[in-house]
């Protein structure tokens, strides 16, 4: 039995290194699952409640396709206006109610601390998937396990790596997060490259620093990303600005192509984006014509938030050591990795 | 073969004492699947349609969480936008094809009888998960069976004991249904306690007497509920009344909270309330300051839905006397409940 | 393994009358599953991704209930509101991210060809439920596989046979890609039977006609619908008309019921019709007092549109010649058909 079977997980704040390892070794064992080598229905029988008061449909699948990978059967819930919450219902109401419906809960909700608040009224553990402006717990563990298996094929480690951190970085909850996490590692270079008025907030700049790393902030990625081993680019929240104007004049501006990522760049530098990218010609903040790059590890962070979220089910429920016992044969067509 | 084998749940009238005795002792035998302490897959393979043209998260994950339950997989249905029936299709139509995609539909709509017009083309049994201010008949077997066991454990019987019914009993449909539900039985005191405009119905007063119990009315908690085995709170149905302000004038009358409780009520009356409850402070019909008083049921209640639901769909779809020939193990973590 | 496995399945001008004659008889082989006289669990642990950026209950229910019959499990996106896409994202980048969470995708969009633009990012088969004005390949299908059923319990053919296509032949989707497909065949004649300015468009007749079969357009059904052993009824496309006021001007024209198809039809005439029926008085395409009518057909369409998916799913997943070692019995009440 781990530590995290039983437990919710709401904050990166709560994770140790130890415990970050535990959860990337599971995900590491989740990947043939992922890929239909072959399946396991470790948790066949068991129900997750996959309640997303706040949409967000590749997060939602994301849970849900890795419970149902896992043998479980998914019960989703979405948006707020089905909800006994716009009836005056507290969160720890609620949380007494519906925990009893399910084995376990992911949750994301446009309050901060909301999850928080619901986890105190819940029997089941709960997992959190974006709680506001605040936290988003398994973005950061997907995106710092990409990270490291990025730089393990190229011979690399996350200790003495040059990280350049890519535009809205005020509002950006996940370069936030991710920031945390890599401070319980050494020795790394931070560039955070950012309009003046996006730039980082200076609690998750202090913490950088009081961990050890050395940080250089500029306002532009031009000529500040050259020794950048990881790229990470971010989208402008315009949802969090007080005016889609106010957010316009932001959009476009520290853009990469490849044009930009031949000249300013090193050419093993790995991109990476939260998601969803903004295709749209003025937004552009990663040009499609990137798609054919090999450094582009977008989608394959998609493809390891699934592990991360199936490891984070196995390890909770406490089935981590079970997966081999209950395998099956996969008998259907499985696309080409 | 029971009577409910292939059948319809669409109203209280139609259950004898026989069948809801039947129901109560099938939702006993399924504590201890809802509990995880074992688990049945005797409807794996089938599928539940859950259609909820009005949205209600609880009863609907309610529903779904009793069918995956017993194995079986669930296909939802929530809100009219999406619908057919906004095109001018009729219910006896849109019944007619979604009956053949499952084996039992639960079904919530807000108009009035309009699950009973559905149930007429349906070629599955169909379960009213509620029809508008009609009925809700799961609601009202629920109530039921947290009322006998409640009392069981204090050594008493629904037969003679004293329940109050408080707040706004004009516009609430499950107060309705639980009147009829008790009415089969005998020699009850009914208080019944609400503001003078949110008065039962006289139909439903004239039912009670009929059936020789004794009513009494008042309009306030305070020196009449004294006598209480039962308090049976409601939250007043503002959705039911002409305008907000309208509503809330009552809002905050008839409260309940421990101090009322210790001062005015038997220490062993059980608290009861078919929920969502309203915790804002003008509302506040049920303290959060009772959550300690192990007399509060309210959340008894909602585990007691689940087992409801698990035996209506067990007995419409005839698999009561299979459920232990179909048990599996449950691998992982557990609450402690 | 047949043509179809790992291939998507985006418009009918794909499909051969070879591919379509394996497809109908697997669908003939999914009868005794949908009628729950045995059923398969040939997908256990296999995922669909529902995926309704335009919502539509009954062909969701439909693909979804499809492969819940196979054994898998469904993982559904439901609207536009809560998706990626309204931040900008690509069809591309949608698919390439949702399809690593599914084995396959059933997809409809508002946008015409968007399904197909999205089945070039993804790496599972994509199944096209409807693209806007553009096409919706299954239920051609299940129409076509309706004709020859009906027909052939009439000793007939499709060879040879009268069809009358009757209502808004230019806005009707279903009966363009319906003629697309009885093209394929040989000697049929087509009654286009529609208000002038609904008149099917000249390209698919020139189609038709091009396959050497005949035409004869009217603007009435009474007298030119007599010879028809098919008569494909559909409904006023309102959300493809400027206002309501202009679809308003053709609904209630051209309908059908019992005393019009007994002075006007063949007796033996087959009535189809794509649903939803418009049951409000002024439109009354279809009426009512049809139901009784045994060459309505129109539910038998709905019963087939659930062959053809199963038939789809299990060919683009190369499990049709593995259902029948994936039998469990049926234990549950199963409605009489």
């Amino acid at each position: 039995m781990t530590q995290l079977e039983g437990s919710h997980i709401l904050s990166v704040n709560q994770l140790s290194l130890d415990s970050i390892n535990t959860i990337f070794s599971v995900a590491a064992r989740m990947q043939p699952y992922a890929l239909r080598q072959k399946r396991t229905n470790v948790l066949d029988g068991a129900i997750l409640g996959n309640l997303f008061f706040e949409p967000s449909t590749r997060t939602r699948v994301s849970f849900g396709s890795a419970f149902n990978l896992l043998g479980g059967s998914v019960c989703e819930t979405v948006g707020m206006a089905s909800s006994s919450l716009t009836k005056g219902e507290s969160l720890y109401d609620t949380a007494k109610v519906l925990s009893t419906y399910s084995d376990v809960i992911a949750m994301r909700h446009p309050e901060p601390f909301s999850v928080q608040e619901f986890a105190k009224g819940s029997s089941v553990p709960v997992i959190n998937g974006g709680d506001g402006a605040n936290e988003h717990p398994t973005q950061a563990l997907l995106d710092l396990f990409t990270i490291e298996k990025e730089l393990k094929a190229k011979n690399k480690a996350i200790d003495g790596m040059h990280i350049a951190l890519v535009g809205d970085l005020k509002h950006g909850r996940t370069v936030h997060s991710l920031s945390k996490l890599l401070c319980l590692h050494k020795n790394i270079h931070f560039s955070l490259l950012s309009p003046k008025e996006l730039q980082m907030p200076s609690y998750v700049v202090d913490d950088i620093v009081n961990a050890g790393h050395k940080v250089s902030i500029h306002d532009a990625i031009e000529g500040y990303a050259s020794g950048a081993d990881i790229l990470y680019q971010t989208r402008i929240q315009e949802e969090r600005f007080p005016s889609q104007d106010e957010a316009n004049k932001y959009r476009g501006k520290f853009k990469l192509n490849q044009q930009i990522y031949t000249e300013h760049c090193k050419d093993t530098a790995v991109i990476m984006h939260p998601l969803p990218r903004d295709s749209r010609s003025a937004a552009n903040e990663l040009d499609n014509d990137l798609n054919d790059n090999p450094n582009l590890a977008i989608f394959r962070q998609a493809d390891n938030g699934l592990l991360i979220r199936m490891a984070l089910f196995a390890l909770t429920l406490g089935v981590d050591r079970q997966l081999e016992q209950h395998e099956r044969p996969v008998n259907w067509f499985v696309r080409q990795s």
